[in-house]
């Protein structure tokens, strides 16, 4: 199994500075201010952001790998990962992940569907890294 | 405090079906696919490089506010995440995140960037949130 990389830098105080990332495969990179992680006001990314695009890609290929274990063949299979962030205390914490998704799979009923979805959302590696965070899954059969 | 949310689609089965991810923010995007997964061979990201860059920032920006708390104006944060990924059983883990990092702080001691820096990695939202993984910090104080 190869090890996964990326690298931020972050650039000047916490109010006034500035951070920038990028992942070891050349595909993925961003920038990111107090301004784009706290509030609407100012464009650029935030690490939520990125647990959110982990978990929705991570999430969609268990699925598709749980279907096709089980003899399914997915056509397509939809995330959208939802991070609610909360005051706690001084600080914030990450407090929720919902994971809303929607699939097309040929020939499967909805009960065996739901219950592939169940294992998958427990059993991807995203979902069991993120242990911190309450995980909820809704997904419909298309 | 906004929600943060991704959306993924996969395409196909698992073994050949292919994956795109998009945040909410329109900064960031990408394709996986099982090959850049789960091999160096094909050209593209995956969750866990998305988990390392949501790592990296969050550590680098709770790093450079700890600081500040305590009275200093860091300059730099430099911060790489590597994610350990390993075979456990049918299916893969993510195990450990190590963080290896370096700051630029003037007028700093030694100690007291180590005592703030341990700080900030457990006290950082997403380190909380990857309660699942083992996660190690390496830092130094240029």
């Amino acid at each position: 199994m190869p090890t996964r990389m990326a690298t931020a830098t972050w650039d000047g105080t916490f109010k006034d500075g500035k951070g920038t990332f990028n992942g070891e495969g050349g595909t993925i990179a961003g920038t990111f201010t107090a301004g784009s992680r706290f509030t609407d006001d100012e464009k650029g990314t935030n690490p939520e952001e990125l647990l959110a695009a982990a978990h929705a890609s991570c999430f969609s290929m268990a699925l598709a790998a749980q279907l096709g274990k089980a003899g399914y063949e997915p056509e397509l299979i939809n995330t959208n990962a939802t991070c609610k962030v909360e005051k706690v205390g001084e600080g914030f914490s990450i407090t929720t992940m919902q994971l809303t998704s929607r699939a097309r799979v040929p020939g499967i009923t909805d009960s065996d569907f739901q219950e592939i979805a169940a294992g998958a959302v427990k059993g991807c590696p995203v979902s069991r890294a993120l242990a911190g965070l309450e995980i909820k899954l809704d997904i419909t059969l298309e």
